[in-house]
């Protein structure tokens, strides 16, 4: 959205391609605290400001998901999952990042049906429920202090033997009666018919397998790069980040940008993100320049 | 202020040395429109609700001017024009640009007698008023703007032959009937007593000396960045901005940072100002457990 509102203002003929407004600032579980201007705001307030300020400049939006960008002689062409097809001069890619799956067996026919990547989305469907949380890093723990106000019980289970959360997430869950966390679980299956009924997962320590029975399964293992449709244009990190420029965010194809979680930087933050969104503009907009001039000679 | 409150809550020992809250912010002569979140801001707005934001984490301040950073064996020591010393493990530098002064005779002693390079500060004391931008760019487009609702004429000398403003900026100007644009106008010497009575320039295309009656003259020939007491610790550009790494912003002194104006980055906005300074506290965190590692073995 910060890329869209610089390129209204720098006067450039924009459209966005998008599935939603605020991508993961929408999946957060708790209040953003850290983007300069708003002391504590929720990612649905933030997403609203954003989509104001962004809507102000009447840029077209397309509701779908980019499945390929090719290079034409002359800009890009870029496709969509429901075969839509756009010419542009220039492409900045802000896809963010997608939440990492658990990779265990059934995993896709349990989502909606108690499995869930979105804590904030799908969280209060379990009010007085059992839940279980996989993952213990931060924000693992910050979907259980979501969780525990509303489901019965919430498990945290974390696959190493000690979990990555920080020290401030540890302390407000080790105060919390209803939430226990779980080390050396190694997720196994889920179990269930038409709806999840439990999960089993293996106790690394001991080697027994164990069971919980919950209703609801939150996956918080992090996430990885939405970046699929670029490839071939982009080089990737093994992680699968496109490679910039850090001043610019220019990938290797000129005329092609990547800002935010896409991209290979190292610091992940909703004030980095816009930065980066604003300088990758700009940037275009020196290289449309250069290319209009080199079209006038 | 973006950099302090993400040294807060990274948990680090902090404290902010400044002359004041907001820096250019707060010299803007029209709305901000581009900080995301906030559709139309002023400057002084914006500043506000960066200061609550950053007061809420209670870092200690300092008002000061840093005259100089020296290297120590461990960390650095920080002195201030009124004589304190400080000394911290790691320094970001955040200091902006300052407005270029003309380099004309007298210029000094005209400052606060009618002489001013804050448009937003000084302006409403010269309503009715005829006033002298000087300065063809933006912000002498800008600033001529802002003038025009308060003094009775506005010129705006600009010396090369053609204004660098943009089309906007231009068009906004052209249509006002007090705001006169002169190019090819070398400015010579202020003239006056206790006050500026007027401003005389030389004509670049007739070679003739030429007079203005003014009695405010507004400086709006760009800025500098303020880098002057890093000299010896940081590589500098011709222009004076500090070289830096442009993932982490170190510079060439391990933990020693420099983000916003002061640096070499092309982009010079609020945004991409408040993104880099986020970035330079989570490497500046990072420098500094590595040090602690390095203590403990």
């Amino acid at each position: 959205m910060t890329a869209g509102i610089y390129a209204a203002r720098q006067g450039l003929n924009t459209l966005m391609i998008t599935k939603d407004f605020g991508g993961q600032m929408g999946r957060k579980a708790v209040a953003i605290e850290n983007y300069p201007g708003f002391l504590k705001i929720s990612g649905k307030e933030l997403i609203d400001r954003f989509k104001k300020h962004f809507q102000k400049y009447k840029i077209p939006v397309v509701f779908d998901a980019v499945v390929k960008i090719k290079k034409l002689q002359r800009g890009f062409l870029v496709l969509t999952e429901e075969k839509r097809r756009f010419r542009a001069l220039s492409v900045i890619i802000a896809s963010g990042a997608e939440p990492r799956s658990l990779k265990i067996p059934d995993e896709k026919k349990y989502i909606g049906r108690g499995l869930s990547y979105c804590v904030v989305c799908d969280g209060p469907l379990f009010k007085g429920k059992r839940v279980a949380v996989i993952g213990g890093g931060n924000s693992g723990f910050e979907a259980a202090y979501f969780l525990s106000k509303i489901a019965r019980k919430v498990y945290i289970l974390e696959g190493a033997s000690e979990v990555r959360a920080d020290a401030e997430n540890r302390e407000r869950i080790r105060r919390l009666k209803n939430v226990k966390v779980i080390t050396n679980a190694l997720i196994e299956r889920i179990k269930g018919d038409q709806f999840i009924k439990g999960i089993i997962y293996r106790d690394k320590s001991t080697n027994e397998q164990k069971e919980l029975s919950v209703e609801g399964v939150f996956v918080e293992i992090g996430s990885q790069p939405a970046t699929s449709f670029a490839k071939g244009l982009v080089d990737l990190t093994p992680r699968g980040e496109i490679k910039v420029d850090s001043e610019t965010y220019q990938t290797r194809t000129p005329g092609l940008f990547a800002v935010g979680d896409c991209n290979e930087g190292a610091f992940r933050q909703i004030i980095t993100a816009c930065g980066e969104g604003a300088k990758a503009v700009l940037a275009a907009h020196q290289y449309l320049q250069k290319l209009t001039l080199k079209r006038k000679r």
